[in-house]
């Protein structure tokens, strides 16, 4: 799950620099493609890179750090201007997840860490919901105006917005094959969207 | 987050044996209550409960089936038949966990880790999650029958009922200031039952 404008703060760095650390983000997100969270270790993604372990940390101190710098990319990647971001663009992206559970499990693992006792995923997870609450505010504002069908605000909404997707995430996790990721949420929007008696079908 | 009749499968064992398992598995709700999920540490535990190291591995092999064993306990706890389960029940139950947020982390950090590949919690995750959407449905048909307002059937509203409460337990983790999970899921509940023009305040 990934819009906003959500961005790590970054110290200046070198062109090459800055190339390089491109290169080992996209050679993660290959790695996570294919093995998965567990399998993403700082050894395959130096293999694949062409580094030794060495100089991987040079770029990427620990595990942890490399994964968060990967989500704040995807954050980028699958950004929009939050004033074109519509719902029926968040359900195209929750159905886009549904099609690379590697990156969806990483990101689910990494939530998890990140709420235990100073995780160094922690400010990133914290900063990031921080501004996607803002941001889905704004887009159930630009389609619902200062209160929704059910009487909320796009203030009050938008948490529970965020929560869905996240917790459908871990359902389909764990089972794939008995949770329908897309349509749970579409279910969500209807319900967000709908009045009684409306059916969601 | 726990209800229903979620139970892990156990061996025969002999009563001295359960109940020193019982002891170890209060003290873990213990330390994890004052210390969080890593401070919870096997070695803390068994020094909790006057044990070695090594004859509280006799008991629980890792950290992560005695972790595994103290969310089954705790379901065993907060769980009601589900045929007295109510949806303000649940509301109740979200409240207390916001008063726990030890429990909550643990049990948030574990699901994380619980979609990786091979952990040891994926089981019980998995087992429970269809056991917890089967509960909330009939809880949900008790409400509103065969259809809520919304159109929705029980069995596609009960999913989104259980990412709801998952997914703001790891915004209120992140940051408990600005995240009021017992409101939240009021909100939710708004949503779930009433139409169009009905105010959730």
């Amino acid at each position: 799950m990934s819009y906003g404008d959500v961005m790590t703060s970054k110290a200046p760095r070198s062109a090459r620099s800055v190339e390089r650390r491109a290169e080992i983000l996209r050679a993660t997100l290959e790695v996570i493609a294919e093995r998965g969270y567990r399998g993403a270790s700082l050894a395959a993604v130096a293999e694949r890179v062409g580094l030794t372990q060495q100089g991987l940390l040079h770029h990427f101190p620990t595990k942890e750090a490399l994964l968060v710098a990967v989500m704040a990319e995807r954050d980028q990647w699958d950004a929009m201007p939050a004033t074109r971001l519509r719902l029926d663009l968040l359900d195209q992206l929750v159905e886009y997840n549904a099609m690379r559970p590697g990156i969806v499990q990483t990101f689910s693992a990494l939530l998890g860490e990140s709420v235990t006792e100073g995780h160094p995923a922690r400010e990133f997870f914290t900063e990031r919901y921080e501004a996607v609450r803002a941001n889905m505010a704004q887009v159930l504002r630009a389609d619902y105006g200062e209160r929704l069908p059910s009487g909320l605000t796009p203030e009050r909404a938008a948490p529970l917005l965020v929560a869905v997707m996240d917790g459908l995430q871990y359902q389909w996790l764990l089972a794939p094959e008995s949770v329908d990721m897309p349509a749970a949420f579409r279910d969500f929007l209807t319900l967000l969207g709908e009045g009684p008696g409306v059916s969601g079908g």
